[in-house]
């Protein structure tokens, strides 16, 4: 390995700090203030510690890199680039945030090869990298062997100030301390600026105690901004303690290299401009022209292409002789990064007829969990402090989780929703085949939606599997009651939504879910018991809405049902035929995957004709007059809820079977 | 005042635990495990320390008490009932959990006088606590006068182990300390179970070095099953504490009493049941019958009535010291109390021509609130670190709400937005007038969102200046452009979603939720520049949606359009109308106002029969199909949006006078 010389480290660290600049300036739009002054620690960091292959950005047992402070973006951008990664050329930055561009205006999975997490809405990076340590640490029990360490890598992450304001960090990391997470290392650019200007206006806590408390190993580089050496000590040291996750505050100064720019709020989220840029460019000494990097830079920092290819190499080795040696084991783990699903991993899923007992459909999920799981040696999941709640537990399956125990899937969150969905993203961008699944209370959607959205938006095939879906939940109340979370859900892009109406369409809402490797799904599964139906199967939940059922000809009334309120819809249906109506019964157990059928066999279910349409179920109305127009109506629950018995609440606001009779004879009169 | 002996005590605190056994026995339903393990310090505290006035819920020098622990109920339910609250009858208790009754699963304030603050979701309480403090800080600086203290009480709160960990909790107790909120005092149950279980399967970190981290005073107090002395002399160290809010951790059994369950997870949310009931009351040497409280008992607690009068009747006494010697100040307190709003609050709000320059609608909400700032004093907010980015400053008002400057009224929150909603929350729950608001981006309104169902819950008049609120929020790409978020927010019950159009609409949207005391709303305002409309008003937003330009007759096409795009409906309109077609354009400044019309108006500006209908909004189509129907469409945003700048964005998703044109011939053809 070449070792820099000062200056060549220095000539490094400002290429990162003007190509910022340019592309910033360019765009006239964006952060330059973290990478100007976090240039240091990302030079050092991806340099000297890094373990990637910017040939293969996808390469396994890379290190994986989160920017938590997601603003900071050109950092990352910059750090590609110069490391040779195709997929940031110096015409993508010169893109930077334009439309079709691989350089956005924060770091998105899906947009640009190298980038690990999505990031920009603050602590959720960090807390997706607590997820890719589990990922790690749960994969290196499973398949290391004594003579093979095939799984081996650190997950290091840059987070700023904003990051650990926000509550979810806290979460994560506390989590992460608990869980003696060693691998994981996070560098702390503290700046003291926020947008409101210094940090001291709202933030004077001692963030390194505050980690202390949680568990973490930490330290402190006083100048970040020069102390290249201090850095690279520090990653070192953290690399060394190898029974806690590491925090090294690292102190630097926003925007540095601009005389009178940093140091304040207004180079966090601002361009630098071009008079201030001529400053810059005086006070670094930078005498390129906007864009250009000087060669002695690229030749520098693109030795890691040769050096990932060597890493790679030697680990296809590992893994060659893993796989002659554990044979098994070595199909099992390629299967895995193939994302292939096992052969028959959904062979014991149950279907139910009218006869077997009504149960929960929370209960019928954990039956599926509990089948699936022999089956599925990827699933991996656990519940924020509701297990018995969610029965998010996998029958036969006994102990969870721990430093001591990392082979074992389960994870037990405590009460922290928002880190759960931010760990199960962290585990889904793993890649590594993993399929990560988190219970809590369907209302507590509220407190973890940043990530759940987060989820959908990168592609992430996380399982919510959230229990206590409506007013059933009963006695604890409105607070406890999901009334508009259902349809605040639906209103997500790229989230699946299921409310499945009995134990065949909770099997078929996991089979679809298990096999939405690129979408997350949320479960949402009643606390009261639901009886089974005759004309409901696994199969038909992948239409999304299908005919339950069906009188001859075209019907005069159709009825919409989910979950809990599907049986209501069934009784109605029967008692209007017996008085002569045509009526047919329709079940949306997942509104989102019947959008997504043909308009004929959409026709076919609703037709345009039949104006008459009821929708039942126990949520808000909103968004399902986009079924039942302006000529329908609903039996819904339009106001939040009241702490009784789940059937009182039931009765009281309606979801009868004589409310639904009259509710639809005013349709048919 | 009587100071009870050890036995008595001993009485009072079995009381309240068999209170709780009773009732959760009765309905076979509830939470158990907290308010026997919490009953000695929920008595010390009441008894020895609470300043509050049992025939007068509402006093306002009261001290505040917040359940954080929620799920605790029953102990609150027998505080309120021990010590004289009328609200809280023996009959009450034995109606716990039911339909009607005011013993609601989880605390209600809507239901329970008494009861502060509605709690449940864990983790909101203690932030709602710190929401409290601040309001008792600045009211205390705005009008205690060196001779006259009229504003003098403490909050406190108990919270679990559940609460420490959400991070909302972690948010506001770093700011708590940051404001050094010395008259906040938090009692911490540390009773080391959780609902999975013992908290060392998720949960080990030292929370009492986080809080000294946060720069809290922290205590310890070893046996809080019957270290009753103990628990006293800690809370008087946490009062001597005033430049410090205070944790005091105090480690107890949960269950304490039942031989069997205590110390376990199956205590804490569920019935003891019979058999370990009869135990119990052995163990605790509990001789009475179920819901039967000793006579001494309440004579002893119930000294608190008498305690109350006479403190409300100082305090009156004062009030009307400081009225005379201060009369204007004395006014406005009374004002502030009684909830009027100042005369002429409201008449500088500003009104606006086609003439006047195009503005983001943030920027006329920063307009609007420098302009009602000087006339509404009670107004009192900030930002999640956004402040130059929501435009949430009081033109002309410089410095904020500080440890030393607690008189001011801006509020920089740091970036913790949940934190943030759920303070707000407790500026509202402190019920003073105060009228508190705060920004961010729409897009994080995610970060808050169990928060803001609470304020709707609540019926708290909070208002969310949420800015960003689009695709057009340009190059920052689609972690930070809501698209969903609208609709997620217009699902949710008793929150009305303002998303003004115009400047007229931005001034008619801050004159509903000022007025709205007891209902949230959110501003959903625009990062770039609308044009202001000829026929928009103040007024008219009262109505929710209106006619904004109209053709002669019944139209041939309603274009209903809202906030930046409602200008798009209008351009539209008028191409349309010039080729011949009748054409109405309708404003949507707010659903839900809309939709409290009676049908007489909503069937003027909607008529059933026309049926050729668009709407352009720049956010998810869910839930527009209530006014477009089957035979309608819409211009909208039904997916991630993109990096790019905004202008790019709106112009490639659709978002075009061409594109609204083409639909609308689809339609018409």
């Amino acid at each position: 390995m070449v070792v820099a010389s000062a200056s060549l480290d220095t000539l490094c660290i400002n290429s990162i700090r003007m190509l910022a600049v340019d592309a910033i300036n360019k765009s006239n739009s964006g952060h330059p203030g973290l990478p100007m002054g976090c240039a240091p620690m990302g030079y050092v960091l991806w340099d000297k510690f890094l373990k990637h292959n910017p040939q293969n950005p996808k390469w396994f047992n890379r290190d994986r890199f989160v920017l938590s402070a997601g603003h900071g973006c050109m950092l990352l951008y910059a750090l590609l680039h110069l490391t040779g990664y195709e997929s940031v050329s110096i015409e993508d930055i010169k893109q930077f945030r334009q439309w079709g561009s691989r350089t956005p205006g924060h770091p998105e999975t899906f947009e640009t090869p190298g980038v690990e997490v999505t990031t920009g809405p603050l602590g959720a990076g960090i807390s997706n990298a607590v997820g890719l340590a589990i990922a790690e640490a749960h994969l290196a029990a499973k398949f290391n062997k004594p003579d093979c360490k095939l799984v081996d890598h650190y997950t290091y992450a840059i987070m700023g100030d904003g990051c650990n304001q926000e509550g979810v960090s806290g979460e994560a990391c506390s989590l992460a301390g608990h869980l003696k997470l060693g691998k994981l290392i996070a560098l702390y650019d503290d700046n003291h600026i926020t947008i409101d200007g210094k940090t001291d206006v709202s933030f004077t806590e001692d963030v390194l105690k505050r980690y202390e408390a949680y568990g973490w190993h930490v330290q402190h580089v006083q100048d970040g901004n020069v102390d290249i050496k201090g850095i690279e000590q520090a990653i070192e040291k953290a690399k060394a303690v190898t029974d806690k996750p590491s925090l090294i505050k690292i102190t630097t100064t926003i925007g540095y290299g601009s005389p009178n720019k940093s140091d304040t709020a207004g180079v966090h989220g601002a361009p630098l401009g071009s008079d201030e840029t001529t400053l810059t460019r005086q006070q670094l000494g930078w005498s390129y022209a906007p864009f250009e990097v000087p060669q002695e830079v690229y030749d520098y920092f693109r030795q890691a292409v040769k050096r990932g290819l060597s890493q790679e190499a030697e680990w296809n080795e590992t893994l060659n002789n893993y796989k002659s040696r554990y044979t098994s084991e070595g199909a099992e783990f390629e299967r895995m990064l193939r994302g292939d699903l096992p052969l028959g991993w959904d062979k014991d899923l149950p279907s139910y007829t009218p006869s077997d007992n009504a149960l929960a459909s929370r209960k019928h999920s954990q039956i599926c969990l509990g089948l699936l799981g022999p089956n599925l040696p990827e699933l991996i999941g656990g519940s924020a402090d509701l297990t018995h709640s969610n029965y998010t537990d996998i029958k036969g399956e006994t102990g969870s989780f721990q430093a001591k125990s990392p082979e074992k899937r389960y994870l037990h969150f405590g009460v922290r929703e928002h880190a759960m969905a931010a760990i199960l993203n962290g585990i889904a961008y793993h890649g590594s085949g993993l399929i990560p699944y988190g219970g809590t209370f369907l209302v507590f959607a509220d407190y973890m939606r940043g990530s759940m959205r987060l989820s959908a938006l990168s592609g992430l095939g996380v399982i919510y599997v959230l229990t206590h879906d409506s007013i059933g939940v009963g006695e604890d109340g409105p607070t406890h009651q999901p009334v508009e979370t259902i349809p605040s859900l639906r209103a997500m892009p790229n989230m699946l939504v299921f409310r499945p109406g009995d134990g065949n369409e909770t099997s078929g809402a996991y089979k679809i879910a298990i096999q939405n490797r690129n979408r997350p799904s949320v479960l949402a599964l009643s606390r009261q018991n639901i009886v089974n139906q005759a004309n409901s199967s696994i199969e038909k939940v992948a239409f999304g809405g299908y005919i339950l059922e069906d009188c001859e000809g075209l019907p005069d009334l159709i009825l919409i049902g989910t979950g809990s309120e599907l049986d209501l819809c069934v009784q109605a249906g029967k008692q209007l035929t017996q008085e002569g109506h045509k009526v047919r019964v329709v079940s949306m157990p997942c509104v989102e995957l019947f959008e997504e059928q043909p308009n004929s066999y959409k026709e076919s279910v609703l037709p345009k004709s039949v104006r008459r349409r009821i929708v039942v179920e126990a949520a808000s109305s909103y968004g399902w007059h986009k079924y039942i127009g302006l000529d329908g109506t609903t039996v819904t629950m339009d106001r939040f809820g009241s702490s009784a018995p789940g059937d009182t609440c039931m009765e009281k606001f309606g979801f009868t079977l004589p409310n639904v009779i009259a509710k639809a004879k005013a349709l048919l009169s």
